[in-house]
This record gives C-alpha cells, sequence and structure tokens, in this order.
C-alpha cells in the first residue's frame, strides 16, 4: 500500500494524460480537486490487486461525458460519490475498494476524489490501461463483470439508477442518453465487482505506470534529458511520426467528439504524411495511407519537445508534434476484448489487428512486482 | 366498487380514444391484451377516489413514447409491469392501487392489465382528463406529488430507476432520453403516492366518463342516432367545426409527432378553414386565424359520421371529420395547472385562455356522485 501525496499526484496527471490517447477528458480539475483535499487533511491510500481480499466489494467510479463539454463543464466533483452513494443504498452494501475505470484523462483522477471524501482505498489498476470512447469498452465487462447495477449522478444530484441491463452495451447507450440530459457530464458508479472479479479482470499496476510515466517526464525535463524518450522507456513504446499538425477536422456527434487530423513529417519524416482519425481517443494511424498503428494499441500525441500530451480537443493548425505508438495492454489483446475494442469495433472491419512491438508498462510493472 | 368486463372494456377503449385529442396512442392493442386477460378468468376491480384509504399506497403505471411508434412497435405488455415491480422493490412497499396517468389514448388500458396481472384494484380517475404529450403534465405533478421515484422498463425488461430527481421535469427529460433508446416505447411505474394525495390531486371519474362516451357512442350507432352529438352530451362539449382535410404536416423530432392540419369547411362551415396545430395531442384551433379553442381545452377530431376518432398519426387528406371542442377538467384550469398546461406552455405565449363553457364530463359525473 502506498499514498498518494502532492509529488505523486502531478505524476499521475501527468502519465494519464498521455495515456488518455488523446482523449479521457482534461485530469487538470480533478488533480486541483485531489490536491486541495490533500491540503486539507485527506489521505488516498493505493492498493495493488494483490493486496484485495477476494470478498472485498469493489466499485468503479468516474466521469461520463463528451470531452468537448468536459473542457466547458467544471464538475463540482462529487457527482461520482453521490453515485456510488446511491449504489451502495440500491444493493445494500458498502463499497471496500475503489478502482478506475479507465487510467487515461480525468477518470484517473476521479476515483482518488472519492477516495479522499472516503478513505476508501483505490485499486492501482483499471479497465482499459488507456482511454476508450464507450464504457463498454472496458475489460470488467469484457472479461464477464455485470454492468448493472449501474448509478449515474448529476451537478445538481439528479440520480438515475439501473437495477438491471441485458449488457453494457446497453448501459453504454442508455447512460450516455441520460448524460446528454444531464449537460453533458455525468459521475458513475460501476461496475460493482467482488475482489477476485477485480483480480481477473483488472489491467494491473496502471496507477503505478502513469505515475511512473509522469515522474519520468519530470526527470526529463529538469535534467534537459529528451521528455519524449522518457515516456517510451516507461511505456514500452516506440515514436510513429514527428511533423506538424496541418489539417484538423473535428465534430461533435452524439455526444462524441469525431475527426480526423492529419501531420505533415518533420526531420527523418520529412515528405510523409500521417493521417489520424479520432473518437474522443486516436483510433488508427496511416502514414501515406499505410496502417502504422490501431486500437487497442495506445497513439499518443504529445508536444516534440516537452512531451506535453495533445489531446484532439486542443490540437490545431500548426503544433509540432511526436506521435507514439505504446503496445496495448495483454488483457485488450485477446480474441474477446479485440471483438470489443479492436479495429471492427470501431468501425475498420478491414483493417487487421498487427500489434506493436513491446510490452505494456503496466504488465511489466505487474511482471516485476510478481517476480520479486 | 365495479369490474372492467368486455362490454365496458370496449366502451372504455372508444371514449379513451376520444380524449386522446388526437395523441395518446392507440387503445386497440392494449384492449385486446385486456380482453384475453378477461377471457383467461382475470377480474378487474375499479374503485372510486372515495373507496381509496388515505394511506393506500397508489402508483401510475402506463407507457410513454412517441405515438408514431406505439403503431409500429408492439409491447409485450408487461413492461408496466416490470417497471411496477422494480418500483416497489426499490421502495420496498407493494402498490395498493393502480391509477391511469392518462385517461386518454393507450394509457387507459394499461393499469387495466397490471391490474388484471396482479389483481389490484385500478382507481376511476387519472391525472390528465385527457392526454398530454408530457409527463410532467398530470395534476399529480402539478399539485405537488413528487415525481420520483420512478421507473421505467423495456420490452427486453430493462429496468432504469429514477430514486430522486429535482422535478417532473428532469424526470421528463431523463426519461424520454431513455424511451428513445429503448426503442421508442416504455412501460412506467410512477408517480407513487399515498391515497389521501391521490384524492387531492388526480381527475376524478375518467374511467367511467370513457366508458360512458363509449357506451353513447354504441347506443347512437345502433339507434341510427347522430354518434357526434352523444358525444357531447356525455363531454359537455360543442362541434367547433366540420370540414374535409387539406393538409397535413406532420415530423417527427424528439419523440414527438409535431405538426400541423387544415381543414376546409363543409355544411354550415362552408367557406371557412381550420387550422390545428399538434405535439401529439392536437393543442390549438384557429378559424381563419382566430383561436377558437386552445389546450388545456380538449380539441378532438372524429369522423363527422362515425365519431370514430381521428388521430395526428393516421389523420390524411380528404377525411371528413367533426372539430369536436370539450371544457377542460376544472383541475387543469386553475393558474397552478395554466402554468403547466396552459398556451404560454406550448409556445404560444401570445394567446390567452379562454375555456369553452360547459362542465368536463368527468367532473358532472363526480359532482353527481357526490350529490348522492
Amino acid at each position: 500500500m502506498w499514498y498518494v501525496d502532492e509529488e505523486r499526484l502531478e505524476q499521475i496527471a501527468i502519465g494519464a494524460g498521455i495515456l488518455g490517447t488523446g482523449g479521457g477528458g482534461n485530469p487538470y480539475y480533478g488533480k486541483l480537486h485531489v490536491r486541495r483535499l490533500l491540503r486539507e487533511g485527506a489521505r488516498i491510500p493505493v492498493v495493488s490487486l494483490d493486496e484485495v481480499p477476494d470478498d472485498a466489494f469493489v466499485v468503479s467510479v468516474g466521469g461520463m461525458g463528451a470531452p468537448t463539454v468536459g473542457i466547458e463543464r467544471i464538475s463540482r466533483g462529487d457527482e461520482p460519490l453521490v453515485a456510488l452513494r446511491a449504489l451502495e443504498e440500491f444493493v445494500g452494501r458498502r463499497a471496500t475498494h475503489l478502482i478506475p475505470g479507465e487510467i487515461g484523462g480525468a477518470n484517473s483522477t476521479r476515483p482518488m476524489v472519492v477516495s479522499a471524501m472516503t478513505g476508501l482505498p483505490v485499486v492501482d489498476a483499471d479497465g482499459m490501461g488507456r482511454a476508450f470512447p464507450e464504457l463498454q469498452m472496458d475489460t470488467f465487462s469484457i472479461y464477464g463483470v455485470s454492468a448493472t447495477p449501474a448509478a449515474l449522478a448529476d451537478i445538481d444530484h439528479n440520480v438515475v439508477l439501473f437495477p438491471r441491463l441485458a449488457d453494457a452495451l446497453t448501459l453504454e447507450r442508455y447512460a450516455r442518453a441520460v448524460t446528454v440530459q444531464m449537460g453533458g457530464a455525468a459521475g458513475y458508479a460501476f461496475p460493482a465487482m467482488s475482489g477476485a472479479e477485480a483480480k481477473r479482470t483488472a489491467i494491473p499496476m496502471t496507477l503505478s505506470l502513469a505515475a511512473a510515466v509522469g515522474a519520468a517526464v519530470q526527470w526529463a525535463r529538469s535534467e534537459h534529458a529528451d521528455p519524449v524518450q522518457a515516456v517510451l522507456r516507461v511505456t514500452g513504446g516506440q515514436v510513429l511520426f514527428r511533423g506538424k499538425v496541418v489539417d484538423v477536422q473535428r465534430r461533435l456527434v452524439a455526444g462524441f467528439a469525431r475527426g480526423a487530423l492529419e501531420l505533415e513529417g518533420l526531420g527523418d519524416d520529412r515528405g510523409s504524411r500521417l493521417q489520424i482519425d479520432f473518437q474522443n481517443e486516436n483510433l488508427i494511424a496511416r502514414r501515406d495511407s499505410e496502417v502504422v498503428a490501431v486500437v487497442p494499441d495506445l497513439i499518443c500525441l504529445v508536444d516534440g519537445t516537452t512531451a506535453e500530451p495533445v489531446t484532439t480537443e486542443v490540437v490545431r493548425y500548426g503544433l509540432r508534434v511526436a506521435v507514439l505508438g505504446i503496445p496495448a495492454p495483454a488483457l485488450l489483446k485477446t480474441p474477446q476484448a479485440l471483438a470489443i475494442v479492436g479495429p471492427a469495433a470501431f468501425g475498420y472491419p478491414n483493417v487487421a489487428y498487427r500489434p506493436l512491438p513491446g510490452v505494456y508498462g503496466g504488465d511489466r510493472l505487474a511482471a516485476e512486482r510478481a517476480g520479486g
């Protein structure tokens, strides 16, 4: 067990921004909220999956909505807690642990807010190892954890409960429709699972990974080393392309930021172009029409010099960026997972998933922990 | 107390169609369902408001959706029961009585379906005395019954609970969004209220009124009398216009059938035109641009010869119709009610509500019952 302090918080926010793969919402406001709670004396314990008892009652909490809304509309921050309390009341059991639904973006910080308010430990794991645009795209659902009961709460503490739905995709549809009515942003509490289920389905060590990414970036910046290379050392990725953004197309469709962007190569990549399609998160990167990376592998835009993440909501003409390709967690590469988060599930039925080489940083950390 | 038998069922369905004021959904499928249950031996007791104990637990059940969908998509019919069971489970109390949310259209029959399946009595009253397009437009909400907790269920028995929302309008927005995701049709259970609240807020004797309208129409048809005049005797209304439909404009917007239709006068009305705007239900009738009736008064199109209701979903060029103007129930004419169901609430801020003369049939029946 370890505790989140201000330094770790800062590192997690940096790492979560990069792992957001262009989406996931900005962790900045969540970070400020957690920092305030820490300064008021809150403690945020973090436990590894192997420290969670099998009969624990683990609940995923976070926020859902379109990132474009997230920028404009600042939540109260207690919506996920209101949703959690409603879920607990409904099932008649109090949560023993919190777990992030996605480590990428804003949902990395929201369980910490709830932890600071409740004292509940946060599990060092999540359901995506990155960010995805839809909630059924988590390993909890993919590996059989029931999506319901589930709860949503809005800024006015309106609560909607989903006691029993056919599947996670139905929850995604119903919850997304409610979220739009809630002004485009809601706090959620789901799924709820046993400790044994969390151990079987969650992607391990991803809070540690985010913190390690952030620490590496901080170190490189302070030592005048290359922050981009620092990120790659920790995450296990490679630079796919370096270039300048020359075109951005973006529209808000049914609560999602969809679009595409185009880069013109610089340095070794001069003369080539890279096109990236996104739905909140970056989905596919094509270099001169040839696919060089595709979901579930992580495609991350970062500032070419500082490694600051460049999200799909702020990317604009003229930015000079590095495009990173980071291998997906092992739990996202099984046939079962690829059916939900592979290229075909995102509208690319003719694109085969050819995994990027290497091992996802969280998997490496988990192997190291298991090994000694 | 009385029991719904096949004859009364037929009459209620005829009356509910007319009281639907163009919308409310077709009671036909509900009628078939209730008839089958009656033939299988079900009993459907109906009690008056004065027979409901103050401490009763009265729940409104029915269906929500766009009427245009209702025609195409036949529900299983047990969705409101599934919603009721979910609501009962959530609050930890079983319903003692059912009450229709709206007597107009399909929601007249749905409480009877649930009654036949559960044995619970149906209260001879409702929340609208007609049909309205949005669920916060009922006298329960208008006079202070909490809209939540509330439950929705779909054809696959997916359930959504609304434990606590700011108000009925918020419920309308959230439930409507979920209903669209549910394929455009859902069963509902809300609001739940005490017997005392039902007595204070419900529009009395409206099942009896629907049955009386249907009986009068049946009698007139069999006796070669004028069914249109028979309707007016029972409901307390007048013929506003007789004419031929010469234009219909209709579109489905956010789950509502919106539009307008135009009639060319026949007989005494030759040379005049009548225009009617609708949002599921008929909202306003203008004769040569002058308002002759407006919500909450009932504007009902019926076949000029048979008094068969002509709903906004089936109205078409060439139909010869009588347009009836029926005075609204007293509970819809208070300033409190007009703020929710008056002309301004439907987008006519410059139209004053000038009530049609006469007394709503249900109010007359209630006065007669109270008088002896």
